[in-house]
């Protein structure tokens, strides 16, 4: 998918809403653990109930990979289920990858080619040459970390770096590197204040912003600071959203934590007239 | 295991050999693939023939991925007839994973719990709440990246961060973290003229030293300045052994590769009197 493609949903949703699709069986509904597969039938339940409320799902691959083989199963089924029965929706895979070349190759082929995914999420650490295998495919988008919501941001992130702080320098290096059209950065909600600086370095890049919600981030700053012409932003709601209630009314209750989250969106768009 | 139990292997084997399983379909002898499980079938034929000439095998995990399923369910037999067959053996996730607290700590039951494995690697870029949840595991390693073996490691990692460089400042930081003392460093064989410097701020980890062999390194090198009172050091070669030859000698052929690898870690060891 494009990011006209991606810019063109929001305004027909008027949503720039993500939902994580972080599926901890301890926190889905008891009832559910009898299926086959609850993960895939908590996430096909959310889905199919908030899917015209949202432009993108982002499934976190590490609640998929915990459950071994299971998880892995259900992860392909969800991003199957996303692809056959809503194309227009963007999908992030969020795997927080990178290594040496040939290494960041195989997680972009198994990321974007085999499992079909729009886009993956890419840590910078290991620089140009562990990031730009992933930017060589052709309507697939590289989400680099650049300012993350946890409090660990402030560990190396935010230090200064020959004068510069570590993320602006990953945002600055960043737009050098070959097929740099297709990359996208994560913000953290939790850092709104920021979002002034870093769209004075990427003006027009989507910014996946996590952090509404469970980790206290403010959706009215996040757009204040960091929409743009194309709107822009994608703001992920994971827990917030998906464990809004624990029993058979889990799916309702999550279409009405999304259309809270949606209705806010509007006026943000009518606010600022997209 | 524990770096005690670790150091003890290296000596009694006279090696601190890592062979790295990064299995590429493409590369591996063509009959195997008439195998219902060619990875494994591949893996476990490296494994027979080498498990004398080694202390560690580290499965890089986007070569699974990259096959979905049938690549998970591969990595999950290697570990499983490692851990059966060679419990001496340590074990290396080669993951490079890294999320904010919660889901570190589900990468953490998938590669410590749900697979069994000894360490996983773990990129430093998010802070001290993104690695915890790993170290919190007793009696297994995480494996931070400090100086990675490839050319980008030359965009963030050498810069000078508040006078000091990235990589230091991981190094220094990480030390303060809790648990630290279940951390072990990338530091890749290319960079052996670091070492000596790394080694005033971390005297005491283990060192996994990737970029022997197809990269470049020098196994010397890395050992003057590198090794410590504990050995401190895994060297790992991956394609170097593993595809020594792509016929039905290649197991053969890998063995001696490793022994050629062995042999000069034996020189070493007398050399540093280990």
């Amino acid at each position: 998918m494009t990011t006209q493609q991606l810019t063109n949903q929001i305004k027909k949703k008027q949503s720039f809403l993500c939902i994580g699709l972080d599926v901890d069986l301890n926190k889905i509904p008891k009832y559910l653990l009898k299926e086959e597969d609850p993960i895939f039938a908590f996430n096909k339940a959310i889905i199919d109930a908030t899917h015209h409320l949202c432009v993108a799902y982002k499934p976190n691959t590490a609640f998929y990979e915990a459950y071994g083989l299971k998880g892995w199963k259900a992860l392909e089924k969800t991003i199957n289920y996303l692809n056959e029965n809503h194309p227009e929706i963007y999908t992030i895979a969020d795997a927080k990858r990178g290594d040496i070349g040939n290494t960041s190759t195989m997680y972009a082929k198994a990321f974007f080619e085999d499992l079909g995914f729009d886009s993956v999420t890419v840590a910078p650490y290991m620089g140009k040459d562990s990031v730009e295998p992933f930017l060589a495919f052709e309507d697939k988008h590289t989400i680099l970390l650049a300012l993350t919501s946890n409090q660990g941001a402030f560990d190396f992130q935010t230090k200064s770096v020959d004068g510069i702080e570590l993320y602006k320098q990953v945002l600055e290096t960043s737009k050098t590197w070959k097929s740099s059209e297709n990359l996208m950065y994560v913000v953290g909600a939790t850092k709104a204040e920021y979002l002034a600086n870093i769209r004075k370095i990427v003006p027009d890049s989507f910014l996946l912003v996590p952090g509404v919600g469970a980790q206290g981030g403010n959706l009215q700053d996040v757009c204040k600071y960091g929409m743009n012409d194309s709107i822009g932003l994608l703001i992920n709601s994971s827990r917030g959203i998906i464990y809004a209630s624990q029993d058979e009314t889990f799916a309702q209750a999550a279409a009405k934590k999304a259309e809270d989250l949606q209705m806010q969106m509007k006026a943000e768009l009518k606010r600022h007239s997209k």
